[in-house]
């Protein structure tokens, strides 16, 4: 059992019931079919609600062609704009409204170009709309977390085909990010300085779970991974929020991300996973606290009773094989 | 936003994106497939490790044919016997042995009978199979909690079909019990008495959540369900263990475990679920507090990125809805 230093989480690390890292590899069954009219493809912006950001030549009207990020409400969105962000209680049982924003993140003009095929001046693009809807956001005040997610194949939860990412704009902050930020919290008043910074600075020195590295950035397994091949990606030296990311930064981030991602697309035969960035909350006092970093989940086990009713998971590969795999993959 | 009572989590009901009841009927089109022989069949006592309870007729041997409930080591367990419950740390890694054991209660002799087709005498062997073995690992020090379940179907997570449960006797009370037990034990100190005994009373007095009834246990979705169809079963007055269950409710707990799961397998067309026993902690002083109870999860949608990456869940379907459907089932 291996315990996750920033949240405090315990991980069943069950080799003996594993496989081989090889043995991971994706075997495409359910991809998502396209549905007639791709509502993402350019030259059907009027099947979306109207944009809300979009990365284009100069002089080009909204909603028309001519774009290479676009980003648009979600037509079934998770949250809604308004409301009123204030429990209320009947008995036992308390509600509010689930007042935020449920974007998508359109990454390109092709229907079948992938995160993992995509060049750095694109994933760039990409992320520079993650970071203007972040500032965009932060500035409601019954907003208080900004999260964004790609999921991608249909096993991992992709109904669209079309490569996209989400963008929920929450009026809390998230259990999971509150235990990110007590473990860091708890680590600045104990020992001094950032546990994610000490926690690369470890991963560098042992190297046994690097993937990659570039410039300021770098890629590794951690050490109570909670699934199979999952992959963090985070800066060097301290960079809590999206906002904070110069666009110098923002270049060596998409080259690692981009890197990383062809290692799973080549490793594990183009699996399907969940890409989730956690950042800084909104809240600035907190803000300097947070160490931005992407948690890349393939998708090759299947929780279930024993991870849903105990909180903990089970996973059967040893992140130092699966970081020694991925090294030997194709980039 | 719904927050459940007994943890304090938050909990997204987001209808605008969701489907009728109805709509969730399962279309069952990944089945475990039969592999050669089935280890838990009857006349090949011999393919699984020697067994360790039998619910049998007299004088029949070990391992032989002639029981109604067996109950074997698994032959991959995510547990071992051996170790030492003492976490060690290096640099700010810390980790210790996964101590503990790993079992499979084989429900019956019939390869093709789920427990929404077994008879009330039937389940009340696999859940006195369940109690006798909460007895026999709680007598070990080492072991803390006893973690009960049932993977049925492929999507949730079975690989093998002959009906079955899992134990799992675990070195530490796993995080998702701890918040119950906390949210127990707040209520204990500022209202007094029980939270979940106030929580089943309020659905008896409003009813819209109900499912069903039956001597002193109830059938009820819960305010803040998780996902679509999750549906509890407890008990009417306070039950805090396995160990505390009389003959009597067993029978009764019995008939109506099967009663709900027949109404989720004809409502739903036999959906994969994860079937999840919450009870006392093994530690005695703690063991008054708890209140047992089934949480059953159908398996009817996928968590992805939003849930991965907030630890909050996104249900798509109302509890009140699911509840009305429920109980026009056939039982």
């Amino acid at each position: 059992m291996r315990q996750d230093p920033l949240t405090g989480r315990w991980v069943v690390i069950a080799t003996e019931r594993g496989k081989r890292p090889e043995s991971f590899t994706h075997v495409p069954d359910r991809r998502v079919e396209p549905t007639g009219d791709c509502p993402f493809c350019p030259g059907n912006e009027a099947l979306t609600p109207p944009e809300v950001y979009a990365e284009a030549g100069e002089g080009r009207l909204p909603d028309a062609a001519g774009w290479r990020v676009r980003v648009v409400p979600n037509k079934y969105p998770a949250f809604t704009a308004d409301g009123e962000v204030k429990p209320a209680c009947d008995g036992l049982y308390c509600s509010f409204d689930g007042v935020g924003f449920h974007e998508v993140i359109i990454h390109s003009v092709d229907h079948h170009r992938s995160w993992a095929q995509m060049n750095r001046a694109e994933l760039a693009s990409v992320l520079r709309a993650y970071r203007e809807r972040y500032r965009a956001h932060c500035e409601d005040p019954r907003i208080r977390y900004i999260h964004f997610i790609e999921n991608h194949g249909r096993e991992a939860g992709a109904s669209i085909e079309h490569p996209h990412s989400q963008l929920f704009a929450l009026p809390l902050v998230p259990p999971v990010l509150e235990e990110e930020l007590r473990g860091l919290r708890a680590y600045r008043e104990s020992e001094g300085g950032c546990l994610l910074c000490a926690m690369v600075r470890s991963e560098e020195a042992g190297g046994t779970r690097m993937v990659g590295e570039r410039g300021g950035f770098v890629a590794f397994e951690p050490y109570a991974s909670r699934v199979p091949f999952e992959t963090w990606v985070t800066s060097r030296s301290h960079l809590s929020s999206l906002e904070d990311l110069s666009e110098a930064a923002l270049a060596d981030l998409s080259e690692l991300l981009g890197e990383t991602l062809r290692r799973v697309f080549h490793a594990l035969n183009d699996p399907p996973y969940n890409l989730i960035l956690h950042t800084a909350p909104c809240d600035g006092a907190q803000a300097g606290l947070f160490h931005l970093h992407f948690e890349l989940w393939p998708k090759l086990s299947l929780p279930a009773g024993f991870e849903w009713g105990t909180g903990m998971m089970i996973n059967t590969a040893l992140p130092e094989e699966c970081a020694t795999f991925l090294r030997g993959a194709h980039a």
